[in-house]
């Protein structure tokens, strides 16, 4: 299958440098073959689905048997309003799935805007004295690492430079201070501020934006009314297929809830791209890419090592 | 449930600087259990539709009765009828959800740009002298709190400074003439007033964007075409289910009631993202963080406390 | 119902100053409660259909009835096939109508622009002596005027200023000019000419945007391929219902092409966001309180009243 | 009908100066009414798929005959696995569809921004002295000729100005060039010169989108995936009708086939928005009304005549 | 077929000027007719899945011989299930559909953002002197083939200037640095330096993009979930099938099979834009167009020949 080879040569570092590149990935794993995507453990929704799962089984088995020990009192009913309730119930997961997985981009381009605001800081600056230009890049560094902190509701344990509790806003006004200085002191031209400057508001508005969705869910009332009526339906369908599949119900009321529970779980997952569940975002690899890519810039040898996957996940 | 943990660990405040954080959330509730979002009431759509909900559900009672009784009279129908109707009113009601769900989400990224505009004025005005910023940074929270009041069409109670009568767009005329003065004053650079500038633009262009939300709602031929639609459908629905479904039809009539009913209702509440309705944005709490954000930048002690949640909910 | 006290509260003006707010809104009524609704006659898309509903509805019960009399002759047919057929229009119609909801809102989204433009050019005006001011937002207030009549192809009946035979495009290039005076008589700071054009070059880009959703409807082929099957279905339908819904056939054909017809007009009327439908923007009363606006930054005494709804319906 | 009225006053000239706006039209004509729309035929998929359709219908009447002669060998068949194919690929078909449209409508943007771009090229140059502005706005309309030509893959039949050969990009480079000079011999401030420079990267921008659009069509694989799904569904569906429909299953399966095959025939056209057929946008047009512009805007008498409708289309 | 003329005139090169455009061409064949697309290999689908196609097929008509043979053992089943699970999977799949297209076109978008960045860096450094300018576009030209390699993790082996090991963002610094003193030697004019430093951005926005694409695959679980229903759906809508269609449900199903499976494969080509799979952005071709294009800007004579496609392919 020519996919693999593609998966394989685009093995992925985090916008790594290039001598960086090979050790880290965000994904390590090759690409497994098809047959073999069906045991895969790791990323599936299946540990956070399972025991619904096999909830569903055994009410699915128990409907059967009931309506084929007693097809009075347990009627099996036309599939055909089932088919209305679930056609339409896939389309309204179907919008609240997109919504979350526009959210997790969303997330995924903000920390993009992150890693360019610091690389165009330490573009643009190339020009300022070294003592100002560090103070600026590490600056940068610790936005980053203050951001990610602040996001995740986390405390720093290895503070690289300064004070812990500075928030990331408070370090960009110390940046913008600083550009100041160095514009009133001559040091750099207006236009060199005026772009300096400019990277400042990107940075800003990356930290307002992963802000507004960290403190922003989804209305709570999509989350209650698509998770009622998925466990709902899910529970009703074997009336549905108890007469039309007889002892195969289980079987398919099961294929049934392992997609509309999986994806409703997904979707949760997706919501808050910032936590630290299996699908979300690694921000500590950005942040620590962030500061290999401006200690390098910088010139100076305490660089972090790369961040390597361990059990195929990057944090 | 691992969404258990990742939830809580982000458990938010409103880009609040971080030691504010702790006190404020906007949800403050950890996720129940898959089990108790069953029983959950706050959030949920039920207040506003349960009304419809026993309607619809007595309705069908009386129609399986009828049905039963006189077979004749009021006969059974084939449920294909009812899944075309029913699917094609699920995809356009599902176009409405999405519409009003963006305007939503439009009217959060309007209220993160006033936050991200405040907080750049704050970084941009620190090398003014103390007396033209505080007045600055004075009329930057005046005029979220004035934007609110504007939006939501209700009166300040408690005025922090000045004239309540003052419109925001005002507020941003005498902010702009003031970064005039300061320019002709030499006491800024000519491109660190077009910074400054550039952010009483946003504060403007979000403005203007509330104000769109705010005075165009959606069509009202939309709202008018699919909620008598939706009503009707789901009134004439136990006709197509009295047959299939026997005395289970009720049920599931209500079903279908609680999820396109509650997907109307919901939407009807997004639209107007500035109302006052439980699923709407709380820009109390936003006027209120800016306010906290600018005071402390000016390194005042008069911080007002952080908004905290009151049965859940944020103002 | 909560969504009332919402609703009422959010009385809305046109971006209008808070004293002018409360003489003007779009649409004034309050919800109608959801019994009413039923009835409510402006805005619904009956008017428009009522015609081709009445045909749907005899042609239906005449094909019942032939069939009742003459079921081998006229005879009753599976729903199935009309089932895919009706599911598939439904996803074609939900492409055309978001298209068309989309040009709607993007129309919405420029006037917004024009509605900012003049506001900035007011804001950042305020240092110009106070005739070339006067002249600025004259000019303004002009191309507001100019760009409605431009849109809808009518000619303004009572012209504020001056030839009413001006451009949008001519008053831009007027105030271009007018800016570059200022800027070579040292009127103005060169940062303030450049935000100032920057300004204009908004307004120009809100006119070229109008001006393309003016000039480019969506392509005639929807319209045609969309509108012949819609109504080809809808005549179709009752031969699919016969059988299985007797005398409800035509009861229910109605109810489906009520929502067929009804989206596939409301769509001719979104698409087009600048005509006097009665769903169409209301840029008269946009261009007045732009005017409104102006005057008031001018501090000029004679400013026009502010638009009021006739009917429920705004110009 | 009131959409006669609203499409009828909103006859649309492109972007055109009022006193040439009536002169010219993409679509001169009104809309027909509901029953004429049947008989159109210009812009009607009709011309593309005829013989498709007619093939469908033969091989349609001719599954239902041999099923009525024969029945045991040829079978009809349940159409639920139908509806099944047929609405999944109405979902998949309705992707492709949008994906075309959206291309088509950000080819037309890009257009728009050609049109402002020359629009504020000739409003920015308000003070340069008659020479260079005669030679800057010349370039302009060359460079929309040029931009025509090198999309259409065609050759200029009249070169209003100078060598044919000379590429859009080539164009632009000259214009930088002249801006350059006349920053240098001070004829225009620096922020003149900068906005100069600014109209000039969105022409480029304008001018990369639309090579991207012409060297990027949607992936093949999808035109034959959904190309060979939809015929050999229209060619199999008989099967599904022959016994639910009879011999009424003709004509549902010609309706079946002019909605899917009509659709994929219009995705086919709107995929290349620059090329020639009649859905395609008018790109020879749109370039006589920047010259005819920008020839007013130089108070110039040679000024080409408006682009008008030929048998209802524009080229 | 008009839509023959339309392409065939618009076959396209990649933006390259006109003289080189007729050589180079991503795809040079004219579109087949509607009949010959039957019989189309290349782009198509049909290598990556044949083997599960052919699957499919074998236990389709395993299981419906079984039927046929022991009707009591292997029963046929109720499509409508089969419906129900089919078209919620086609929601889901064409959400996945839909997102991986993106992530496509959002990778050519970027792509077209390096061609436009480096055309305005050769359009705006015309006012330099020879040598930086050079050096200038030289490094212009390095950065978009760094980048191509940098992206699909392969090694340059033809260099055309100089250090093979230098990143993208590494060459973007050393332009600034040029940059940079060119101002301070007076060579530029500050708004000069502005548009040029502007261009820089955009080639790093353009670079944080494409490594965002690289890195950032979607969620893996959703291949897991959406790969694993669309398999098990496959292998079990025999069951569905065999009762109603009899011997023809091995075709049906393999139809099914065919869209779904071939849809899967295509997204999970398209998801990875920058591979190296037939229908994956050709970067290298990108990346020879923006050096001819900036060699022919210096006035070179050693342009390299212009991309010609291979078996219909470029690369």
């Amino acid at each position: 299958m020519c996919g693999k080879t593609n998966r394989a040569t685009a093995s992925r570092g985090l916008g790594a440098p290039a001598h960086a590149r090979d050790e880290t990935a965000m994904i390590v794993r090759e690409r497994p073959s098809a047959w073999k995507l069906f045991f895969v453990r790791r990323g599936s929704m299946m540990p956070r689905i399972w025991s619904q799962l096999v909830g569903v089984g055994v009410v699915s088995l128990l409907i059967v048997a009931a309506h084929r020990l007693a097809p009075g009192l347990v009627p099996g009913m036309n599939p055909a309003p089932f088919a209305l309730i679930g056609i339409a119930l896939s389309i309204f997961l179907s919008f609240r799935n997109s919504s979350c997985y526009d959210r997790w981009w969303e997330g995924r381009k903000l920390w993009g805007e992150i890693t360019q605001g610091a690389r165009d800081l330490a573009r643009q600056s190339v020009m300022l004295p070294p003592a100002p230009r560090k103070r600026l890049l590490d600056g940068a560094i610790l936005f980053a690492r203050a951001t990610e902190h602040h996001l995740r509701g986390t405390r720093p344990t290895k503070t690289p430079d300064a004070a812990p509790a500075e928030t990331p806003d408070a370090i960009l006004a110390r940046l913008a201070a600083l550009v100041a200085e160095a514009l009133r002191g001559k040091e750099i031209e207006p236009i060199e501020a005026l772009a300096l400057n400019d990277s400042l508001t990107r940075l800003s508005h990356a930290l307002t934006g992963c802000e507004r969705l960290s403190n922003t869910p989804l209305p709570f009332a999509y989350t209650l009314l698509l998770h009622r009526t998925a466990y709902l339906f899910c529970f009703l369908l074997p009336f549905g297929f108890a007469d039309s599949l007889g002892w195969a119900a289980p079987l398919a009321t099961m294929l049934v809830a392992y997609t509309f529970l999986g994806l409703d779980a997904l979707s949760e997952e997706l919501e808050e791209p910032f936590g630290l569940a299996p699908n979300d975002l690694p921000l500590t690899s950005y942040a620590t890419m962030i500061e290999i890519h401006l200690r390098q810039a910088l010139g100076e040898d305490d660089v972090p090592p790369a961040p390597v996957a361990q059990d195929y996940l990057l944090h």
